[in-house]
Parts: C-alpha cells; sequence; structure tokens
C-alpha cells in the first residue's frame, strides 16, 4: 500500500483524507480502516497525529515524495489512507434521501449538516458523486465517518425497502409550504432531494407528500445543500 | 477593453461572468454595465446570448483566444466583461451581515440564498473573499446583479450606520435558540455571522442578542452558507 499510493481513482478499493483535521476525524472516528498516514515533512505541528497513530496502532511517515504524487490543488501536509468499507442505513431511523447528487462539494457539505442534525442515514440513487473521493471527504470535515449510507440503482429500490417510511419529496412546485412541526410525530422519515441541475421529475409528485421551500422568482432554485439544511431542520424542531 | 483582457485580478476595474447562464443574467438584469461578450467558437447554442446583446446594444465576439488567456479550470464558453460598479445597503430594509468571510464559493452561495429569501441587502466586515472575483459571481449563478452590497471597515463602522436596526449575532454559544417566529415585527433586523474558520469572537456576545443553531458534537461547525440560510429562512417565517 504505502508504495502504490496514487491520485484518487474511483475504483481504487482504498481511499484518502486530505489535511490534518480530516484525517484526525478519521484516526478518532474508525481507527480500525486507516491503514498509513503521511505526513509532509513542512508540517509544523505533527505531534497530535503522531499521538493518535501511536494510540491506534497505525504506522505513519515522514515523507513529501507522496504528496506529489496525487498531486493535489491544495496544499495538504497530512493524509490518511484507509481501506473503502460496507456501510448500510438503519431501519427505524429518518432518512435523507438523495437522487443522483453531482457535485462533491455539495454532497460533502449535506453529510457534514446530516451529522450536524443527527440524520446519521443517507440513501443515494446513483448515478452520483463518489462519495469516497477525498473531496467529498473534504468538504464533510471527516463528519463521513459517522454516517451509515447506501447505494440505491432506483428510487423504487429506495421505497421498497422502507415502505413504513412517511416520504416528503423536496419540489420547487410542492403541494406543501415547509414549516416547522411539519415532521410526523410517530414514524420515520425521509427527505427526498433531487439533482442540484433537474431537481426531481414530476413523478416525484406521486410519491408521498411533495414540500416546497418559497422562493423568490430572481433566482432557478436554492443550492442542493442549501435545500438539505432547511428541510432537516425544519423536520427536526 | 478588447484587447486586454487577462486572468482576473482584484486590483482591475473591471470583472467577468464565466458561464452562459450567468452572463444571460448580467445581461438581463444589468446590461447598462456590460463592455464586451465573448462568445467561444465551440458554444453549440448562441442565439440567445446574440440577441440578448442586441437587443442591449452589447457588443460581442466570437473569438477563442480570449478563453485560454483567462486560463480558467472549468471549461467555460462565454464570458461577459462588465465594469465594477459602486453599491451601497438600504436603509430601512433587513440586511444579513458578514464578517471577513473568506471563501468565495461560500458567498456566493449567500448571496443566491438572500437573492432568492428576498434580503437584497448584503453588508461585509473586510477583510473579506472578492465579491467582485468570477468564482463569486459564478456561484451566485448571477444573482449578484440584484444585490445591494457595502464593505465596511469594522462591525463597529456598520452599527452606528444602522443603529435603529434589531441585531442578532449568530454563535455556537448564543443565548436563543433559532426558531420561527424570532424576527422583529417591526423593525429592520440585521444578521451577524462570523468567519468561516473562527465565527465570531466574544464579544459579538454583548452586540444585540445572540442566537445559536443547535448542532451535535460531531461537528466543528455548520457551513457558513447553511448557517446563513437557516437564519434568514427562520427569520422569514
Amino acid at each position: 500500500m504505502k508504495n502504490i499510493i496514487k491520485q484518487y481513482k474511483k475504483e481504487f478499493d482504498y481511499s484518502y483524507t486530505s489535511g490534518a483535521a480530516v484525517t484526525i476525524e478519521l484516526l478518532k472516528a474508525r481507527p480500525d480502516l486507516v491503514e498509513h498516514v503521511y505526513i509532509h515533512s513542512s508540517f509544523n505541528q505533527p505531534e497530535q497525529i503522531m499521538i493518535l497513530c501511536d494510540q491506534n496502532g497505525v504506522a505513519y511517515t515522514v515523507d513529501d515524495v507522496v504528496f506529489r504524487r496525487i498531486n493535489q490543488k491544495e496544499n495538504t501536509y497530512i493524509i490518511g489512507i484507509f481501506k473503502k468499507y460496507p456501510s448500510a442505513i438503519a431501519t427505524g431511523a429518518s432518512h435523507v434521501v438523495l437522487v443522483n447528487p453531482a457535485d462533491m462539494g455539495n454532497l460533502g457539505t449535506i453529510i457534514r449538516t446530516l451529522t450536524g442534525f443527527n440524520i446519521h442515514d443517507l440513501a443515494i440513487v446513483t448515478p452520483a458523486a463518489d462519495i469516497w473521493n477525498p473531496k467529498t471527504i473534504r468538504a464533510s470535515m471527516g463528519s463521513m465517518f459517522h454516517l451509515r449510507f447506501q447505494h440505491f440503482e432506483s428510487i423504487y429500490e429506495y421505497l421498497d425497502s422502507f415502505s413504513s417510511h412517511d416520504i416528503y419529496s423536496f419540489m420547487l412546485d410542492g403541494d406543501v409550504v415547509l414549516y416547522s412541526g411539519i415532521a410526523p410525530k410517530h414514524q420515520p422519515y425521509s427527505l427526498i432531494f433531487g439533482n442540484e441541475a433537474t431537481g426531481l421529475d414530476e413523478s416525484f409528485k406521486n410519491i408521498g407528500t411533495s414540500v416546497k421551500i418559497p422562493q423568490s422568482m430572481l433566482i432557478d432554485s436554492l443550492n442542493l445543500s442549501v435545500a438539505v439544511a432547511l428541510g432537516v431542520y425544519l423536520f427536526k424542531m
């Protein structure tokens, strides 16, 4: 592993955290997954990382070559290599469902928001942005390692698996305006959001309750991570 | 102008939109500002842009050289050059105030959200991300051209100018939990948010009402554009 690390590709069975804060999150949340940590010789406070590695039996190397090899845009001084792992969402908990999310920054920001609001289960309908990409993980600020997630090939595959959930589809022309107190009292719920460019298609009008976030005519739509945050916060109120 | 366009720098007295959608927003909202539009020869549907230019007396050129010269990361087929313009926020309207926002993507996303929720006035305490940078404008999806904005050298300069406003400072340890109905009924309000990495310092506890958005211990904070969206939506409810 140590000698073969390269710029990330989707087909790899490993990925990596890029940056000190997100690597610390990885070491704290899932030390069992970590293969190796690389520390750049220019990193000026390596002690916390080294101690965390030692405490968890994780090998680390001070080595600059690997940082050039992965060829990242941003300056990074810490890399944590970890194995990809299986994950499945929980029955009985409320979910967020993203249909074809395309942007890794949005996906990571959404994971950070869900973790902040105690939604721990994310369903993703493919094709979708790669949740394992270091950019997604970085945008999540490492909260990705606290999340349960699962991919589905269609929304119907998801709905069949969680038929006891109350379903809410977020649409520009939804029937119900998002308000506090909208959440069902006793049942788990699923909040469904569409792709950044296209939203959810008309067929979702017939899937559960369609919800709208009122917005002015001066914009086409809200940013996806903003819409998800509003949905989750109001459902949690 | 036509012959001197270069990769954007902050000190320029002009900037540009990058991309078809955002250039169309510019041409619709502020045609008076537009100096020139460049259309890449590979752009397959130039008619709408050409018609908008003709209707507004804006000159355009089909020319690929300029696209190489500004050297952008993403593929762009339309560029709209415009003059930077003076802007000032309105008295009597509610404002959002960003203290030292650092990220152009966040700044643009926040502008998009404010426009969507009919907050048309943004105060920015410097130093701050460049609101004129093409990246900010692109993240705003062009909603930037509907916004009034104004820079202040300190929060006190802002507060002195708008002493009749009800002030709300968003802090992790704020005194009041954000809820719907929190907004004052008869007065304009100002919602203040801190920098992405540091938030607002303790001195803001003594400035108006401090407001918190409850969040789990698993994250350090919410993304700034998410926090602003929640604040604005709940104040508007």
